[in-house]
């Protein structure tokens, strides 16, 4: 008999059916024995009757994790047992046959304690199989996919770009030194430099890769491993062009996980957020003027937003102009890489910005230098050596377009998108200063 | 006046427009001058009347690659200048105006040049500039979106998997080894284990991420890093559940290819195969019997096919089956990593398999042991020490459903489709071991 999905039980009522899967709970019952039972579709009762008296051995000594095929009968339950809106709650399996799969180890804690966060991580292969979990990776396979068809759909290319580079792109965050054959190697921080160069061959591209940040801190909001969402864009106006691309794709992912995710985020507590047309948008002079104004902290002047600065910003887009997001632009030319764009009417300051969202930034994106000499010069300017970046130059040296573009962190993302505190919990297998998957230091 | 792109211009018949893109070729003819111009969406001759003097002058001095902004009027062309089934054959622009967006140095070679290699990479950023390597890395692209929407189509879940790794997984092909932080860690050579790891968790997962190979040899086989397309499933009956999802891969990805990409292949001078319902499938001894019989070579009892086997095999199962691919299960346990599945029915044999496409290994696939204790046993004979596989091993501790899946190289895939030789050719910069983009030993 061919397996059966326990979401499509209830089509089977009083037939017998095989499915497959793994026990959640078994429940002792004086001669009853009741199983919870998943599979990748859901969840479903069963019960052993001493009657069927192989059946009902087995199921004496399964324990949770165990995987099993099993026969039964789909049977009505009792109208006093039926649990209404839940998926079979009008059914329960009566157990036939089961056949054992695989076995399980006792488990090392209770599937009901709440772990702390080590214990969670250490135990991942098996902490991760919690409704709870593959709730908020669904959701992160989901926005990742409507960040590529958006972007498809916007005559988009992808491109695979190197991980191992020759030299540190940005000059900047640490990076992870590789032993390349007799040759010294790093881990790409970005694919900015790729992006920039595919322009030139694509004039519209993207990529979601991993990215690579050699930062010590240990923090609720880094890894040091990511998967990073980037799209670049040529023949712009400005960087209002980018904007516009990032609302537009943002209401494209929001769509997406209202249709594919709306059961996960009722799971999990969480808010799909609205993206209207016109996020707001503001200088960084004009949003340290707002928190002076509105929240009486003086930061006028300052090179940056403390985080602080962003939450506020956020509390005032939402009151204002009932926007979960909003985009503050124009950080002065020092606080930004070598290939950001001057605004010529603004100097000083740049066409690039940052998106805020629920109190963080999400994306950094912003127009870039197009011009050779202006880049070569831009390099100049932040103490670094053109001749290094002599690959990358030759983009401009032969011609670009004006351009520009995006790049945010996944897990950052799905964390923000689901009220998730520590990005790590929305990482899997995160790699932080101590940990690949189990302490460094044990 | 908004951009159109080129490929729009025949509605604009008589109109003034306004396009943006690089220069292609400038042709002098006396007073007149012709400019073949392009943007992503395709190619248009202009012409520079000298009537219209400013522009006129600055066409003068445009090179190729230059990337202007051009307002001109769409003409059509005299009858005996028309170029039937040409984009735009029928049209030519009468440019007005020029606005440089950017200058370019003088090409350092000619465009019709055929370069050798190492030019070609040194000057990617320039050389992938062509309607061919566009071509080339379009196709690209729709293989792996092709790829994602027919496993989601499937149910499979996209899954993000580090890079950064412990300790190298399968003990066996060389790693690339990175300073992380006080202690050494390793670039991932497969997302094995997290697909295994993850296959408890959601019974159907996937993943496109790069996978790293210190291997030193320097074919046109290899290549130190590439994207990986790999999927892995739960609660099949052994690798045949494999080949079958395998194979309807395949014939959607074709089936994409063809939709998508027909001009492209139609330009590099490739052939999209077919993929028939049932791709002929053999044990590693059965062909090996077949390679014998039908091109008189002994190779039986030997572990492996040699790179000429594997072109026999698929010139017989074009001729036998009309098969552009076949399946060669049942390799050796030693040929094969710990984690493969013995089969009890032939033992020394695994259920595991090569995909072979026009004479190469495009995929490596199986059915992988799912009892915990065999798995243990499976790396003891290989003489690897269990403990350092702990983490891994949990998911199998902790109870596994019958599982297998493939892996396969987007690069490899891409050059075997469109026949191209060499594998470098299909990887946008590609590594190996004397270049990062430039060579590393200049």
């Amino acid at each position: 008999m061919e397996r059966i999905y326990i979401r499509d039980l209830k089509n089977k009522m009083d037939e017998e059916v095989v499915i497959s899967g793994s026990v959640n709970v078994r429940r002792d019952h004086g001669k009853l024995i009741f199983i919870d039972f998943r599979d990748r579709t859901g969840m479903v009762q069963m019960v052993a009757l001493p009657n069927h008296k192989e059946a009902s051995e087995i199921a004496n000594k399964i324990r949770p994790e165990w995987v099993l095929e099993i026969k039964g009968k789909v049977n009505k339950r009792p109208d006093n047992m039926v649990k209404e809106g839940e998926l079979n709650g009008e059914l329960e399996i009566e157990i036939l046959e089961i056949k054992i799969i695989s076995e399980a180890e006792e488990m090392p804690f209770d599937r009901e304690t709440e772990l702390n966060l080590d214990t969670y991580f250490d135990y991942m292969p098996l902490t991760l199989r919690t409704e709870e979990k593959r709730a908020v990776f669904k959701v992160q396979s989901i926005i990742v996919q409507a960040f590529r068809n958006f972007l498809i759909s916007e005559e988009f290319i992808e491109v695979q770009s190197p991980k191992i580079i020759g030299a540190d792109a940005e000059g900047g965050a640490g990076v992870f030194e590789i032993d390349y054959f007799d040759n010294k190697a790093y881990l790409a921080t970005s694919p900015q430099f790729y992006k920039q160069i595919m322009v030139g061959v694509y004039e519209r591209v993207f990529m979601t890769g991993n990215v690579f940040r050699a930062e010590k801190h240990n923090t609720t909001r880094h890894i040091n491993e990511y998967t990073s969402l980037d799209f670049e864009m040529g023949f712009i106006e400005d960087h209002l062009d980018i904007i516009k691309m990032e609302t537009k794709l943002l209401q494209f992912v929001v769509k997406e996980l209202k249709e594919k995710c709306s059961k996960e985020f009722e799971l999990l507590g969480a808010e799909i957020p609205e993206v209207i047309d016109e996020i707001p948008y503001m200088k960084l002079k004009e949003a340290q003027e707002v928190i002076k104004k509105e929240f009486g902290e003086d930061c006028v002047g300052e090179p940056d937003l403390e985080p602080q600065h962003e939450r506020w910003l956020c509390e005032y887009a939402k009151k204002e102009f009932n926007s979960d997001f909003i985009f503050v632009t124009h950080y002065p030319v020092e606080k930004r890489p070598a290939y950001t764009y001057e605004d010529e009417n603004d100097k000083g300051f740049t066409k690039s910005f940052d998106l805020l969202f629920r109190g963080v930034e999400i994306t950094t994106g912003g127009q870039r230098i197009h011009n050779y000499d202006d880049l070569v010069k831009g390099f100049e300017k932040k103490g670094l050596d053109p001749k290094k970046f002599s690959f990358y130059l030759q983009a401009f040296k032969y011609g670009m377009p004006t351009h520009g573009g995006i790049g945010m962190g996944l897990e950052r993302l799905t964390a923000k998108f689901l009220g998730i505190k520590n990005i790590k919990e929305a990482t899997l297998f995160p790699r932080e200063i101590n940990r690949i998957d189990n302490l460094l230091n044990k």
